[in-house]
Formats: C-alpha cells, structure tokens, sequence
C-alpha cells in the first residue's frame, strides 16, 4: 500500500461543491498530468466551461472529445489523407481520452480537488458539438465536473475481486458467485442510502410493476431498470456520432452478424 | 506537485523485463485500485496470463475486456431482459474498462512494476476470445503486459497543453500551433531516438515514394503511416465485434450521415 494506491481505493465522485475555485496552474496541472496517461495517439481535445456553475454546483466542467480533426491537419501538413475507417478511429481515440480522463480524476483528487463524470455527452452530442463549435471528427465523448468537495462520503462498492479477475479461461459462473456479487453490490449501496439520499430511482416505463421502495432499491435493480429500458434503438446514437462526422456504416458487402452463425 | 502527479508525469511504457514475477497480492491490489476507478456500470473483466513469457519478455499480460454477459447474468435473476443496443453498451463498457486500465497502469507504477498497453485486439478478438473461451457480449479491448522494468526510458513527448485544452469554444487552429505540435512531437521523439531503437517504421504501401530515414522518421510522420493506411474498411472491425456478440448494425430505417447533410 502507499500513497497512490490509497488515494485510487479512496475514490468516490462528488455532488457537491464549494465556491471555491481551483486555480489555473492547478487545471493546468491536471490537464498536463493527464495527457502523459498511457497510449499516445492523442486522439483527444478538452473543451472546459468556467463561466457558469455546472452540475451539483461545480465551478468547472471539462468535455472531453475524441478528436481525429486535429490529426487530420497533421496529415494535411504532410500531404497524407486519412483511410481509417471511424469505428477504428474511436475504438483508438476512446482509450485515448478515457485513459488521460482518469489521470485528470486522481491527479485533481492528490490536489484535494473533487469531481464526477457526466455520461450523457453522447446522446446530445449534437448540441454539444454547437455549444463548443466542435470541428467534424470531433466527438464528447463524456464531461468532468471539478471543484473542492463540500461532502465526505465513503467509496462506492465494487464486485468482489473474484468477479472481474480470472485466469486464463473466463469460467462457468456458479449461481453462488453471481448472487454474492450481487448482494456485496445492494447491501453496500443499502449501507450508504446511496439511491434515496439521491432521490435517482429509475422510473419503470414497461408493463411491470414497481415493487421496490428505497428500503431495498439498490445498484442491481437500478442497473436493471437502466439495461432493460433505455437506448433501445441504435439509430439514436449513430445519428449523435453522425452529426459529428463519424459514419459508422457497414460496408456494401458487409456480413451481418447474427447470434447463430 | 505531489507523488501521484509525479509518478503521472513520469510515466512511460516499459518494453524490456526482467524475470521477475509480481506476487498474486500485488496482482489483486492492482486490480482492485483499478476497480475503484470512476463510474461503475463495471462493464468489464480482466483474464489474467501468467504461464508463459509475453510481448518484451513481460511475465504477466491482462487482457482487459468490455463484459456485458455478466450484467446480462445479474438481470436474470431479476428477471429482466437487455433492451439497450450493442453501441451504448460498448461506449459504456470502453470507457469502464479504460478508467479501471489507466489506474491499474499508475498503481504498478507506484510498485516499482511497469507495463505496455498492446492495441491489437479489437482486430483478432475471434480468437482472442476462443483463447480465453469469452462468452458472447464478451470483448476484447486492449492486451497490457506487466513486470518489472529492464530499461529505463525518458517519459515520451506530449502535445503542447494549448493544442489539448480549450476553453468554451473550440479554435480555429492556426499554422503556427499545427506546427509546433507537430515539431514537438517530432523532435521529441528524435531526441529519444525512438523509432530507430525500436526499428518501427512503417512500409509505405501506397504509390508514393518513401524519403525518410531514421535520421528523420518520427511521431508524425508514423501516425500518418498509421491513419493514411490502415484499417480502410470498417467491415473488419464490425466482423469481430460481431463474432464477441456486439451488433452495430443501423436499424432498417435508419438515416445515414452523409457530410453535407
């Protein structure tokens, strides 16, 4: 155990904040320690917004991209012409952004700087792209919002370890293990009255009954609800990745996959 | 400054090792400081190979994998059924999956124990799957190998910060920036004699003449190698994603993105 270790399992997203601001070299430093994050194609810009207060009150919000504009004017200057088909190019850029994006979350957490990721950019990119006069091949891939905590709250749980690390052959999963990680799940959740202090119950749209009261709605059954009833239709996101220029299109003779074959 | 950002901004990938091996508890620390990562849908597993010797002579080589099957296993017994398409699922899932990887990247680190991220896998996952027996909506996103360091390298160049951070509005990039990002990059790189070590030009395949030498070839010259040949069709990559059970087919009616439009 030292320091960077017990600062990762330290980790929680804050949802409230300070007026507190931090500073320049501060966001500096925290943009500059995440670029040196690994992979290198860096196929990433941030667009941040410190002019208004962003969710839970956060003086500052970072919208991270996938950005192959950039390389493009690379190519341009040498007189290449991008080929790669844009599924590659976000598979690449996506690890890109994500691993510098973590870098950011730890290196402001070192500083005693709070923050919590914002999943919706991709729904509305779009909109997004106007707001920031995002170039095509430009893509928000997800927001950061940053500032001095005004909250202490206890990590999150996590699957128990035997549930994500396996060696050499992913197993049968026993019945037993899939309910204990479950139940590690629900009860830490429980433990920390994480869903009602958020008052985030996730309404239920099918023809099902919601049987569940905050005394027991807990991550399993939010996951659930989040799983089993949103983002049914694919063409919503393409056409958010198409607004900002990636065609993720088959080809003309492309195969498509079916479970079967 | 501080350990952590220090240890961020001296990090680089480690391509020689020696034999020996990290411990089983140095293992689950590492991954359990990577499940503490932000967000946590936990849309991943990690198969761990430690029986024979990997790329750079690393003893150890995870491979990090988007996981929806176990989500898939925990609504069952909710009695739910997955609704949300292939590609939410992938964009939630890579982006779980790079958080948990960059931080199991810098707790190595913090160890003394190094590693090199490998990006091939989304490009033979029908057998990388086959190897490690995934189950369908199982994908292989990124090979990291592991051990301690036989090498000691500079940390490599990044960007300039004012062509990675913007604030509120996307620039129009002058000639001048490009440029020096690009000089940065290059003679960054030249000065580690870089690819000349590691003797990783890539072959011109197009019609077009080759004039670099190692006294020249650098970052950007690389990446356009990269970008302005490889990968043209995307019926590559939609195939093994396919086999692993990830479908991003466009519905029937769907509108394609066509620049103009």
């Amino acid at each position: 155990m030292n320091q960077i270790i017990e600062t990762m399992l330290s980790h929680r997203s804050v949802r409230k904040y300070t007026g507190e601001v931090p500073t320049d070299e501060q966001i500096q430093l925290i943009v500059r320690a995440g670029q040196q994050a690994a992979f290198a194609a860096q196929l990433y810009s941030i667009l941040l917004s410190r002019k208004t207060k962003h969710a839970f009150g956060a003086p500052l919000m970072f919208t991270i991209c996938v950005d192959f504009h950039k390389m493009q004017q690379v190519m341009t200057k040498r007189d290449w012409q991008p080929i790669s088909n844009d599924l590659s190019i976000l598979l690449m850029g996506m690890q890109d952004a994500a691993y510098m994006t973590q870098n950011m979350i730890l290196a402001a957490e070192s500083m005693g700087i709070g923050s919590c990721l914002l999943g919706s950019a991709p729904y509305r990119a779009k909109q997004v792209a106007e707001q920031y006069s995002l170039p095509p091949k430009v893509f928000p891939m997800v927001q950061l919002v940053m500032g001095y905590p005004d909250e202490q709250r206890p990590p999150r749980p996590r699957y128990p370890l035997e549930f994500v690390l396996f060696e050499d052959k992913y197993p049968e999963m026993s019945d037993e293990l899939v309910e204990r990680a479950m139940r590690v799940m629900d009860e830490g959740y429980l433990a920390q009255d994480y869903y009602h202090r958020m008052n985030a119950k996730i309404k239920i749209t099918q023809d099902r009954q919601d049987t569940s009261t905050y005394e027991d709605y807990s991550w399993c059954e939010h996951m659930c609800r989040k799983w089993g009833q949103w983002h049914e239709s694919i063409d919503e996101i393409l056409q958010q990745l198409g607004a900002c220029g990636f065609d993720l299109a088959p080809g003309p003779n492309a195969k498509r996959y079916t479970p079967d074959t």
